[in-house]
């Protein structure tokens, strides 16, 4: 199924006021930089959270034990931000292998969790069960259409916050939720470069093989990149619209940390990855091309920013 | 000597393309933050500093022995990196008190660097004996025309970026360049309040004496904000145009915790000081006030920041 334009206009009309307008920075001529990390909970996933609540509200379908998900980072924290805001229950399901901090960080924003499973895919599906139970609304990381629709709107502001027009959009990939929905929401009015780790090619294994592939993970982006499988709604969204392309760690690295030394700007691995094509030049913008590129979240240690 | 808001609207078009345009995030509606953290050598002080040269080099004045000042911290580095952007000369003086990395940072960008006296004042006076040997462009951090015009021009961009107007404009205070310029900016088109440290009220004695006062400084705010006189421009623009407050050392740090925990934006206890005034309830906005804060600086050591 893939996304289309009105599926993202929708979502924004659902979620305003309840997510930030972030901030573009020109940080040189033709070039910019969608401040995402200053978004609720610190990464865009809160946009796709609000939007599957809120659908799920509007058609009568949010239940009374509220929402479950899967997930020790960005998208965990995005759900319980979101529910919280509400006022609606949470449930995350985090692996054993995640972070007291991470889990600290969750309690925190008034979520119930529960640690179980000795991977993501355990929690996962041992969240799956737990819904199966009590009928909690699930919300997946990246592969449901009003997740997507809700990343997607970071697209749509884009657009409308550079009026002078944008070529290209360079944007980060882990399952293809945001990639997915920028991609519907410019609609042909920009190019989108989709942007992977090398050590996680999910979408681009995906692209050559017409179908979603299982990868390896691995690498500093795999705390925020690392979905072993591209999403079904990702692929067919994108497919033949975007320009794949993959960085190395270490492009990854030196990104981050241009991002804080030249404009004191937060980013996780993640969130430099973006930007990360454009340094290393794996991809070349030609003479006075625009070029805006997605710092899609902010949730680190500041404490290594300058490392 | 008060400045008028059509030096500002000069100084705007002289540092075009030199200087970033810096974001405005609506953070909460009506609560508008400049991001200007991000600016080239992360603050403000560029501004003034470009302007200042490139007005000397409009009349045909800028000496082959470049341009000289005096600070160890933001103003230093803004010089330095002006200086370098236009590939001429700078000497910056430091007293011995300057902290190694920052002497350090200073000789990054190019800049000779001479450490000299135990204070900043007896650096300072060393500078200027320099400058009547050397015949260099003193800039000073705060209290000539073309240095105010130029910082001022941060309010002439939040005006021009926040499309619904602004009611209230709410700036940190050192020697008083920013706050001047901005005041002349926005001429009379928004209130100005004007917000400095407990421990360092010099704009706010100067008012009340009705001209620049010696103060003592201390506190979280002095290595930015540590003027311990306002100057005569700032005094002749602001008086009878501001509301001065203070702010607790407190409240600047709560206010710089809550930049990084809510919004992921870096800033310096300086940089958080104005929006300490609102946060703290020091300045309490009505319902429906537009209020701009400008975040100033972001030359912090990122490790502190979620402290």
């Amino acid at each position: 199924m893939a996304l289309r334009r009105d599926d993202v206009e929708r979502a924004a009309a659902r979620i305003r006021g309840h997510v930030r307008r972030t901030p573009v920075a020109e940080v040189e001529r033709g070039l910019f930089l969608k401040l995402e990390g200053t978004q609720h909970s610190g990464s865009f996933k809160v946009r796709g959270a609000f939007n599957r609540i809120l659908g799920a509200a509007e058609d009568g379908a949010l239940p009374a034990s509220g929402v479950i998900a899967a997930s020790g980072g960005n998208h965990g924290l995005a759900v319980a931000y979101a529910a919280r805001s509400l006022g609606i229950r949470a449930e995350i399901f985090v692996p054993e292998v995640c972070a007291p901090v991470k889990i600290e960080g969750l309690r925190r924003l008034g979520a119930d969790v529960t640690v179980t499973g000795a991977i993501y895919a355990e929690a996962y599906e041992a969240s799956r069960k737990r819904a199966a139970d009590t009928g909690a609304l699930e919300i997946h990381a990246y592969d449901q259409a009003d997740v997507a629709a809700g990343q997607g709107t970071v697209g749509a502001e884009l657009l409308d916050q550079i009026p002078g027009g944008v070529d290209t959009v360079l944007v980060a990939v882990g399952g293809g939720g945001l990639v997915a929905g920028i991609v519907a929401a410019v609609d042909g009015r920009a190019s989108v470069v989709a942007v992977e780790p090398e050590r996680i090619p999910t979408l681009h294994r995906a692209l050559e093989a017409g179908e979603p592939v299982r990868v390896e993970v691995g690498g500093v982006g795999a705390d925020a990149l690392g979905a072993s499988v591209a999403g079904r709604i990702a692929l067919d969204t994108v497919a033949g619209r975007v320009s794949s392309v993959l960085v190395t760690d270490d492009a990854i690295v030196e990104a981050r940390r241009a991002l804080w030394r030249e404009h004191r700007v937060a980013a996780e691995y993640a969130g430099a990855a973006a930007l990360a094509a454009l340094r290393s030049g794996v991809y070349a913008a030609r003479d006075g091309e625009r070029v805006a590129v997605v710092v899609c979240g902010a949730n680190t240690d500041p404490a290594t920013l300058a490392d």
